[in-house]
């Protein structure tokens, strides 16, 4: 009988333990991507509660309280900091077996030392506690990464963000390096054309250049690439149900531009040209200049029309689709790598069914260039706990290299979510560690630590350049 | 080395032993959704013999002598009970691994007190021995459900059914609720114009209206709904491949119908346009009403068309398909939850590469107003094992509140299924005692052990407002 | 703590050990459907060292060198063998958890005794060690058939082949069979009309059959058929991303042959018209002759252009896809079964997403003729490990009777891969024995260790009607 969360939790062998202990524990964290606002960390923000850290932006916690019976008004409305909390609080007994159950207690234990089980009778002395230390400048947002021994941070912006808080930081003496990654959905989202164009308003506006043809938009939309190269940028990403690579002539991409820049509304079949040339054409000037890419695929967004009026986007309206993933994947990494344009690439899949095809995919375009230079990336969002990271670290290992992978990232909106990087750790160690002692592995902690280490923080510093924010631990030596 | 199918069967730690023995085991059953006949029950149906009872109508074992072997004369012939029952007997070992060859010891030994294993060897022994018990009044279908302490059954009825046995059975003094489901798969199938108007000719006797054009059909078909909720029916159901959610206008709805009662045939576009508008329409009604409604989604029925032809629908020839599931489903619910007319529903899934779309989906609708307002129906059919409940449980975990689930259901054509209740129940407490001692759950028995009581009866008698029927166990003390 | 690949490996409770040891590891083997070439089996071919044997045609291992960053003149270049060796020998430690690192060192061991590691400073010695033996007659490659207990070998054959090896086999008195079996994927492969009408080329000539019409072409094809006949051949193979079974009407299929047959491109209809002719014509001829017939479905194939420009196809740039198969897949079996004229079949799934569904299908068109008519087959290609094996096994167990199954295939084209039956053997073992000591199955060994060797032997002798080749065990006796 193990005592729940304690220090030996998901670990269930010594060797398991082992390995936790002596390799993963200590290894530094780049979250390479997340969602965190750079505002906050600009200006070292500092929030008054517990509630403002945890519940202001986490929809997770938002559809667990609404599947419990919770008043929209207790979780995006107007009541109090401390009712939204006496709610939260409430809800927890019943999110058991949820990953919500061991973040919360994780979080409360790692940033609060708080031990207690969070439910209606402990809410008030919780919040209590934890809001007073919030309120400490060892919790303020730039401390809480430190606390965590957390080395990069990439951020999430889009191609028309100033990049003023980044600037800020890179002069500032913190030793957390913040990042921007360049995230231009909105740039190739022409099902909107209306809202197309007030973007490109806004892409004139800051780059001070008239677009009238796909030539000015290309160009424009190339100095912001440059402009975030020039502010540390190394990684894009993109938010896509999924990829695009239908053919198209420049030709008809220069049409399809000019009908949307008139406000005209596009055919499904123009829409997918177009996103394919943007998206390629994106992808060629990230190989130019060496850039990481990363695509998020699968995702169906914003179910929910009435709560999206209410509520807008990102508020727990989104879930998993079932798209067919396979034959653009491979046309679009195809392309890009017949003309030796594609560079390195991360790709994260939603929907688990999907697990496999995407580990095999990955295959195809490794050329011996780069260790790893393809990643399947960690189990993302709805995936993001135990059963979700398990399928993906087995389909990784079953179709392509473990050893290889750049690891986990948070991809969240909280600046108190790095035990997840924690709480990956110990189910990557508990696999290792349990094949070794049933046979299936070596008995070779070094050899097997080493690739742990690897995985937790080598790999991802070796694979985006960020090396000199390392530690002093070695590449693994395998033997 | 456990004993086969003893009292711990599946309990495999000391914890999930204490959860289902003390909390789960004697709880009432309430059987939301099966395919019991009314009339057995409405007459207290007594069996001759174990065959009647066992492989009349079960077309899973079926498939299973059919795979094994055995000629069509055995299963669905000519046979006498007696050879029917042997052949039977000496597919049992072969099924192995199968859920057959739990569910045929489970019931022998539940219903009858045999223990021996199954097999050609022990046929005559086993048929004597079941067969004798079978005639007493003991083992009439009333008295099968009472053994089970099931408190309410759904049937499943279509909406010309005159409920003749519900409304005789409403009349008796039996102690269990046996009520009927809104099926109405017939009124929106146009697939076949032929039987869809011979099925609209029955509906006309039924109600007396003469269905001439789709208001008419409407007004007739609403009839029914009213007529079944005079009957005591809260509960609609749909089996359908997908869910339909085309646009449409009213002036095409009825352009399709009339097309459809000229005996014309529709292009696919129009019997997805029509299927999507009665979808819809029979939605609202239950939704006026406060029902509950269920969707059984995935299957792929009719394949082998020479044994349709010999043995008609439900005979063992349905499987599972690849249906793209996650817009139409979106779509579905979100025009109901936008003008508020988003009653409870439950989805069942019958391929489990699509277990977390329908885990994820569910999230985004529900509203606060209901705890489990939304909900992912248990594993169904192929599914409805441990392999399937485990993979049901686990994304159900992982995406939403597990502690709000409604739990089993047979839906079964057996009056001798129920066990399957209990079969679910010790691997609902197989999965959360192992993780009590693993310490991935609190060690503390009461909060589980209250989950594992709403999850088994609780739950689904608040949800479906049966509390009436239940026992005096108190909701979830969730603490 | 177990030891690493002891006799043990993979069975972890006595009843798994007792499982192996007792009843599997003794059987003989069955290869039904591998890509051994005839030439080196009829030449009695000895290979000059290890590298020549192990990589010089494995693409898994070509994959997991390219995704380690080797450079192609490593792997499939014009470095030396012992060179290529090394990059190999480098790789091997990063493999952990790839069922890569299982089958090299079960490889070691089981042809060579080697029980070291194999990576950088074990790779000079093994390299010795394995390539002097390989140089000795016990190596040669019917020695490495005969060591492995082989009793037959189906070899994967096109239609014009001449087949003289197999003759020349047949003459001999070489203890192991080896069997053709009729390949025909160019012959429907309309994609590319040059290629097919280049193939139509060789045909004619084969057959001294002049192809004008689309009668000659069948003719001819038949001619292919009885001749793979007439050389022992009773099994059929098809390679396809997934079934065709649309509509067509023969002078379609005519009018579509002879725009092919001119050199006219044609519609993707077509295309799917003539496939599904074909398709349906080869399984009229297989259920003619009483042959077995085997769909592999699910490849995407030759992912990476620049690559296959370069080395050809097999080379490692194929993958997992997400086609639809559930419609056609019962269309086509459908078709067959509803005119009496379905072959015993075996359906091999690539995407584990469908494993449900093949496993489901399969029971639809069991008609009790055979046991075990319908097979779902053993976990293929990105599927051949742990995982995919145990996932498979799940799937069969749960829709259909495992006890039936056919077992396992290597699906290779090394000489060395044969422990990969011994590696099935004991998965199934594990799962088995855990299952009997932990109450879900009878602790009857005698009961599941006849089902043990009829999966492993006795289903395939039966089944394929080779039951001469085998050895005096007899079929389960069940009971």
């Amino acid at each position: 009988m193990n005592k729940f969360l304690d220090e030996d939790f998901l670990l269930y062998s010594k060797t398991a333990q082992r390995l936790y202990h002596e390799y993963a524990k200590g290894m530094p964290i780049i979250d390479y991507h997340c969602h965190l606002p750079p505002d906050q960390i600009a200006n070292d923000h500092q929030f008054e509660n517990i509630t403002q850290a945890w519940l202001y932006g986490d929809h997770y916690k938002w559809r667990a309280m609404r599947t419990n019976g919770v008043n929209e008004s207790y979780i995006t409305g107007n009541r109090t900091d401390r009712e939204k909390f006496e709610k939260w609080a409430e809800t927890v007994p019943y999110t058991l077996r949820n990953p919500l159950y061991h973040w919360t207690h994780l979080e409360l234990q790692r940033y609060f030392g708080i031990t207690e089980l969070l439910n209606k009778n402990t809410a008030a002395d919780v919040y209590e506690a934890a809001s007073a230390q919030m309120q400490t400048p060892q919790y303020s947002v730039r401390s809480l990464l430190r606390k965590m021994n957390v080395r990069v941070v990439c951020t999430t912006d889009d191609p028309i963000d100033s990049l003023e808080h980044h600037k800020k930081l890179a002069g500032d003496d913190f030793d957390v390096k913040i990042l921007p990654a360049f995230r231009p959905d909105k740039a190739m989202n022409v099902d909107d054309v209306s809202a197309f164009n007030q973007y490109l308003g806004q892409l004139e506006s800051v780059t001070d250049i008239s677009i009238h043809k796909f030539d000015d938009y290309l160009y424009a939309l190339k100095q912001r690439h440059d402009y975030f190269a020039a502010n540390g940028c190394s990684v894009s990403d993109h938010g896509l149900e999924q990829l695009y690579a239908d053919d198209y002539t420049e030709a008809e991409i220069k049409t399809i531009f000019n009908k949307a820049r008139c406000g005209m509304v596009l055919t499904h079949a123009e829409n997918c040209q177009f996103k394919s040339a943007m998206l390629h054409q994106f992808a060629v000037w990230d190989w130019e200049r060496g850039w990481v890419q990363q695509y998020h695929l699968g995702a169906l967004r914003n179910n929910n029309t009435r709560l999206l009026r209410q509520l807008g986007p990102d508020t727990g309206l989104d879930s998993i689709g079932d798209f067919p993933q396979g034959k653009a994947l491979s046309r679009f990494l195809d392309k890009l790598d017949n003309k030796d344009q594609l560079t390195k690439t991360i790709l994260y899949n939603l929907n688990p069914a999907d697990n496999e095809l995407f580990a095999a995919m990955i295959g195809n375009f490794n050329d011996g260039s780069v260790p790893g230079k393809m990643q399947f990336g960690s189990g993302w969002w709805f995936l993001d706990q135990k059963d979700g990271m398990t399928k993906q670290i087995n389909a990784l290992s079953n179709m392509g290299l473990l050893s290889r992978f750049v690891g986990m990232l948070t991809d969240s909106r909280s600046f108190l979510s790095f035990p997840r990087h924690e709480y990956f750790r110990r189910v990557l160690c508990n696999i290792l560690g349990s094949e070794m002692e049933s046979g299936e592995l070596p008995n070779d902690l070094e050899l097997v630590g080493s690739m742990v280490q690897d995985i937790c923080y080598n790999n991802a510093a070796n694979y985006f350049n960020w090396q000199e924010a390392g530690t002093t631990v070695p590449a693994a030596a395998a033997s």
